[in-house]
């Protein structure tokens, strides 16, 4: 090996010269996988992302089930990978070999394969959440860019979880992992159902629904809230229907007149942002 | 011509059936342009963004050299496209050929190469700006979604103007504009320059800059504003340096305690939105 593992973890590092050796197959040609899990699982990347996996593993939502490193960042992980289960099988490459088998050039040379665990796919605690909880929800949120930034920015804002309709993409596809910075693995989240479905159980939950939109009744600044608070944004481009707003309470973010609306991952984060500093939560 | 165009255009438009017409050489494999100007002209693509161009033509900063159009997308641009000067030509195409031209499915179908006109490379008109004039300046922003972002945000917020370093990407490439829903042609920018050249040029025309950095000294929200405002962000990843962030008044966005940081193009929605409110810009 040309660079010698940490002894901590020679004793279980896989070294991997051929790319096509099967023990590393979950891991080929990944960017096709950008559209879906592949038997469940999913790919984390990234020196920023791979810790909060690697985190989140000993909090019990997500499992890694393998990992593929290249072999001069090895040591600077040594600390975290120690940590995972024996059963987690490590494996260590030279750049050739990472870049052969992800299909184009992996700079970040850090992945994971990982699954969720039992209890990542619960629905959400509603009962264990506080009085002034803060959640996200969102219906047909079809880009992986604005999941990934809506969910960055719930971890950001301290969101307690987010809700995402059946229409919305996987906040577990490859690109919406990687662009929330691991927010996706830190928020506790549910996918599933309608919108109105959603709606129903936030308000059945004691949360009053904030329908973002730029026909909003109130002003975001001053729409009244009380106790538990969810913001509900809509799909991309034509937003939330009149039918949805009328069934929550709508508010707009000011804007200049006469332009054009925000991106719906860039009004989360303001909205995000103003209700987490208007309900305290935020210093 | 399977699709008849409008009585008003008849006279103007032209026909185009063979992708290697010499008159269309200007679109030709446009994805490949995403990272350059070609002859220092760029392109603007979709029904969204035509317009602001062709709205733009008239106030003088950018001028359409030359339209290509979907045979049946023409009538709901008639209006707009009858006001250009006769000497840009209108081409029509079906979908097969505006495919084989862009290089790959043009879902959007409308197109125009464009240029700078004098007016648009000139320095910003600090002298013409009042006093409470807010803008945003970039450093090193390399990436053209977040470049995209900003200038969308400059446009929703109002701000009036905006300016890059040189180490930031062309404003102008397909992919900013796009992304920018046409904020990069609405809001007048530069595009040049060092951070500290900016920074002085803001310092000297009267303007507050406010850095933006999770190590900002002053939260956002009470952050001493008066007069002219202007809005620094750093570069991806490491943001504003020490020695930058010692020269302006640095301001944090709060957030939850010990989480990532926000995404430079969200940061700026944010921050504009908050300077713009307290500034009595919006409403």
């Amino acid at each position: 090996m040309t660079v010698t593992p940490p002894a901590s973890l020679a004793n279980r590092v896989i070294r991997i010269d051929d790319p096509a050796d099967p023990r590393i197959a979950g891991f080929r040609d990944i960017r096709e996988r950008d559209l879906r899990r592949r038997h469940g699982s999913f790919i984390v990347e990234g020196a920023v992302v791979l810790p909060v996996l690697l985190d989140a593993h000993e909090g019990g939502r997500f499992c890694a089930e393998s990992v593929l490193i290249l072999e001069n960042r090895l040591e600077g992980f040594a600390e975290r990978l120690e940590r995972l289960p024996a059963d987690v099988p490590i494996h260590v490459a030279p750049r050739a070999v990472i870049d052969a088998v992800a299909g184009f050039p992996m700079h970040r040379g850090v992945l994971a394969l990982a699954r969720e665990s039992e209890a990542a796919s619960a629905p959400l605690d509603f009962h264990a959440m506080a009085g002034n909880a803060l959640v996200v929800a969102g219906q047909a949120i079809a880009n992986h860019d604005n999941m990934g930034g809506i969910l960055r920015n719930a971890a950001v804002f301290g969101a307690d979880g987010a809700l995402f309709d059946a229409q919305s993409c996987d906040p577990l596809y490859r690109k919406a992992i990687r662009v929330s910075v691991g927010g996706v693995l830190r928020v506790p989240f549910e996918h599933g159902g309608t919108g109105l479905s959603m709606v129903e159980r936030l308000a059945a939950n004691g949360f009053t629904v904030i329908g973002l939109s730029p026909r909003g009744e109130h002003d975001l600044e001053t729409v009244p809230i009380e106790g538990r608070t969810a913001l509900l944004l809509g799909t991309e481009g034509p937003g939330l229907t009149e039918g949805m707003l009328s069934r929550v309470t709508s508010a707009r973010i000011s804007q200049a007149p006469g332009m054009d609306s925000l991106n719906v991952a860039t009004a989360s984060g303001i909205a995000l942002y103003t209700l987490a500093r208007r309900m305290g939560r935020i210093a």
